[in-house]
């Protein structure tokens, strides 16, 4: 009985896992549409002025592209160490795909303004949807590793739990941080928020492996 | 040989739900291309008043990712319980599905046209879409649990089948109040439908997760 | 080490079905692209006029839909009696999801334009590739069952593999008479193509379940 | 021990291609956003002309179509040879879904610019393109085979695996000849393109299957 409620678990956590990454790669690959293909062309310019005056397009695409991968590769971390999932991991889960497919849209009122009057204002909006990001992901993380909640596997690598929980916990204070700077500067806070997709883009220290388990390596 | 024939029954099942949850993935995701980044702004507008002004379509974006999170969410408890599929349930699920796909059309409506003269027209087609997949979704369930048809488990839980049957009974008559209450006040449609659709958000009672088994957890 | 390659076929082929299936469920959901919100409605025009003069969209949308519906039934059908792929089977199977990603432009040409004076074009055009479609399956599914491919399980029920081949059999040759039809009367071929649709979405005889197996239900 | 971590890192290497079939499956599908449906025709103009007149985009779409399909066919390949997945090589995976999410973009610019002043332009981006595309396919593959990351199955065919290192050995190198022989013609670069493309779709010799142990057929 308990063996095949764990083959339940599995197979729910596989298709909350199954929607949430085509959630991530649908976002990922309609990122392009927002690539231009110029039609007409003034008399005389040539088209590769045309396509180089574009450049905040190739910018935003970069970016968000970038943004949703390294949220894909957390995603894929957090549920390597999870084997069942609950109602409120669901709704929890729900708001952080809600996030992701948000992306494009901060992300591309940034490229369009960054150089015009309103900079400050985009920035701001992208620095806190970032933070709204964060803070899902350290929701769930919370949720999932409390005791009571009873989600991860029984044989999940405690250095690892403990390493992933660790990684997150300045998340959202640094985020907010972030968004505070853009009274001061603008581009602080876009340094900043790139340092901090970095970090989370590199995996927590003592975890060189996406996998549950302690032990040797075979 | 029941063994294999049983194995072959969950590839199915397996690959409807597959298909169903990309489905559902694109659709929750497409959603984004509805909210438009400003690229010219009129002379000295700034460019947070153009983004306010356009409310209505993160409104439609909200309410459409809220209700296709939740019709995921539904088809997800319900095939949870489900075996095998055979040729009539597959024309259902593809009801149902048509039903997924259509979500941003009554919803972009509805929040472009709500402040306007025609906004009861655009309540009801809304209030009308939502019956519909309603309806599809109480017969789905109906043809599953018919003895006749043997699409469940063998061993679900009656107390669980038992739960969504009376989960779902009042469905379709309550969308179809909602319908009515829009000569009164448009409105008023829009309060039954989210009430309405937070219901079927919540589990049904005495189901608090999503397995098929009853039993103690172990 | 014959079992283990027959794992690894059944994941082969699973990674192909799989890729199908996003395909077939990306194609299926972006039909709802061509639904347009009318945004500003000419003055004293109520909205309901609007949406009702478009009616050809809504036609193309649920054409559309039925048939890349009934092309996936159809692909599910054969791929429950295919047990490994080999490299041609790729090929013609990405043939087949070529004809897939397609259909929304036959249709919206057919949609838009069967009113006007090019009602016989764009009619044509459409039951040309229908016609294609057809033959890509026969051809898929004549060199699967090709007894040098051994592409088949090797206990698929002998019963249904006929059963699929004579459902086929007359497929290309009828696309082709109903193409011919169009000189006399375009509607006269499409009554036919819907037919032939409809004819493709009930299972063949006698294979009332989808698998591949013979023997007593449990 | 060692069975259990090898069945997380199947799981693993099994997420990473389902969500690489997801951007494959995506990207493919939505190059039919490219066929545009004309809706308003210029007084006595059949619609056939203006189809006819839009040839660049049907061609663009199946070169897409073809590109995107035989990179599936080539990640598809080497995936039946790896069975664990690190850090290094998600980022090299991210890599290369960037270059095919990006597909659409030079071969429209190609599509469309290719009888122009700008052909030789836009032919270039083409072919830079591609051979970006090559040097991720070889980067990910030589990483994947280094004896020190250990990532392939223990048991993999080394025929087979030497067979695909020998096939991708010329891949960058062509291509870079191939945009050097755009300062001479720019059709040259197309044709030398296309005769790689189909290199690439054929498998390599001795490898018939797509199955990475060797050994007889059962």
């Amino acid at each position: 009985m308990a063996d095949s409620a764990g083959a339940d678990d599995e197979k729910e956590t596989g298709r909350v896992e199954a929607f949430s990454d085509g959630v991530f790669a649908i976002a990922i690959t309609l990122l392009v549409l927002d690539l231009k293909v110029p039609r007409e062309l003034p008399e005389g310019t040539p088209l590769r002025d045309v396509l180089m005056h574009q450049w905040p397009s190739y910018l935003g695409f970069g970016l968000s592209f970038a943004t949703i991968g390294i949220m894909w590769i957390n995603h894929h971390r957090l549920f390597t160490l999870i084997r069942r999932v609950d109602h409120t991991l669901l709704v929890l889960n729900g708001l952080l795909l809600l996030g992701i497919t948000v992306v494009p849209f901060p992300t591309s009122l940034l490229a369009e303004h960054i150089r015009g009057p309103d900079a400050r204002d985009v920035v701001l909006i992208y620095a806190v949807h970032a933070l709204n990001v964060a803070v899902f992901y350290s929701v769930l993380w919370w949720y999932a590793t409390r005791p009571k909640s009873a989600l991860l596997w029984r044989d999940a690598d405690p250095v690892v739990v403990q390493a992933v929980t660790l990684h997150y916990r300045w998340g959202p204070a640094s985020y907010l941080l972030s968004i505070a700077l853009a009274w001061w500067n603008p581009w602080a806070t876009l340094a900043v928020d790139a340092l901090l997709a970095l970090y989370f883009a590199i995996p927590p220290p003592h975890v060189k492996r996406l996998r549950r388990r302690g032990g040797q390596e075979a």
